[in-house]
């Protein structure tokens, strides 16, 4: 299979850096083929702009999502962008690597969506009507896909439980497990999420590395998690709100996932 | 008083330009001071790495924690990060205006954060000891400041309720009110977020307007959202837990703010 490895960390000689070639290697080892976007060696330009479609007139007013759409649909792409949307259509399994800043992804990997993430390629696919609100949440250009989240935090795993002060890492990777990667349609894996990695010796490496390695061993076996898809008779459409006698009476991001 | 406004729009022909000088001129008719950082015209530098600290060593390894604490302690920092800072300390207020893209802010805005939000100005402030967790959630250097967001949504407000597919909006926006603004102590207002903004023409632009205006005259006495303070009781310490008998049973987000 071939995956390709998105990383965000600004150093090399880092735990992130430690763990980014340790997944290379072990998924090299179970004969897999790996392409890295190592999105600080690459220079990665974070911020979406004009500039992104390269065809615009410049006195026409930039609008981030239809201009998106048009430079999808003409090749008129910045190449950067359309790099990085070929490397997605080579993949089998997606692999977002990085540690955790302010709660969310840092932002040089947040660019990279908002870039790579264009009109027609992860959003506005298919038929969009009242009877229909286009082929995303488990559906879409990513259906047949696996991705995975590979995170470091600061902080200790009870300050991220379930009654943890920062919130529970679950709800706190909805946006991006949920609205990043099960909305253009792959299929999402549990993260494998690292804590407290200022006190990482080498011997807490090799445990890490004990346990991610499993995960990534299993990478095409594990079962992902059972987010709702938005077409597969769930939810109300065009209101898109989740049907009444489904978790009757409960809200928030727990409830889009089916219960096992 | 005095405002500062942070907006991240890539077009000032925008919705979210026009709210920016609807904001700016609204606050400046109630005799308040204001502010303006346009992080796109700033052409700000979305990207945190070791360019920050001007002092570094250039074979040394960067800790973007540790790296941030010295340059701000030595007075090392790259100035456009020392001139945000300063903007902070002079706010009383601080308005962040953005797209929601991807269920988040744009990737220049959480650059914004990260660099900004220096170790021992935004976070690694107080004691931190096994009996205190320094000062954060509801203490720090934004003590006293109020915050609020402004977002603008291309969905359906139904896509964004209690049960909608997107998940809450409170829960979407809660790593951002309660992760980046309640954490260095500002009181947090309820944000103002505006749906379907792909259908906004004149006469929906007013009705915008005098709703958000509404909340611009009310900026300093509508009350906060009542997230729990760290360090006020709720929570256990060193694990940082909700204590047992608060909230008992229940967990995620919803439960870091108080009942009234």
């Amino acid at each position: 299979m071939h995956i390709l490895l998105v990383h965000a960390h600004p150093e090399a000689r880092s735990l992130n850096g430690a763990l980014t070639r340790f997944i290379v290697g072990r998924l090299e080892r179970q004969q897999h083929s790996v392409a890295v976007s190592d999105l600080y060696a690459m220079r990665w330009n974070a911020v979406l702009d004009r500039a992104d479609r390269l065809d615009i007139d410049p006195d026409q007013r930039f609008d981030p999502s239809l201009d998106s759409r048009d430079a999808y649909a003409r090749g008129t792409q910045s190449p950067d962008i359309a790099r990085e949307q070929d490397k997605l259509r080579r993949a089998d399994a997606v692999i977002l690597q990085f540690p955790l800043w302010w709660f969310s992804m840092p932002a040089i990997l947040k660019g990279w969506v908002e870039r790579v993430y264009a009109y027609g390629f992860a959003y506005g696919v298919g038929e969009h009507s009242d009877a229909r609100w286009g082929d995303r949440y488990g559906e879409g250009s990513m259906a047949g896909k696996r991705a995975m989240l590979v995170v470091t935090a600061g902080g200790w795993e009870s300050h991220y439980g379930p009654r943890g002060i920062n919130g529970p890492i679950d709800d706190i990777l909805f946006p991006i497990q949920h609205g990043i990667l099960h909305y253009p349609g792959f299929d999402v894996l549990p993260p494998h999420v690292v804590y407290r990695t200022g006190k990482t010796d080498v011997a807490r490496f090799e445990r890490i590395c004990a346990v991610l390695g499993e995960r990534l061993d299993t990478l095409f076996t594990t079962p992902p998690l059972p987010f709702r898809r938005q077409n597969g008779g769930d939810y109300t459409i065009p209101e898109l709100g989740l049907r009444d006698d489904i978790c009757p009476g409960r809200a928030g991001f727990c409830i889009h996932l089916a219960q096992r």
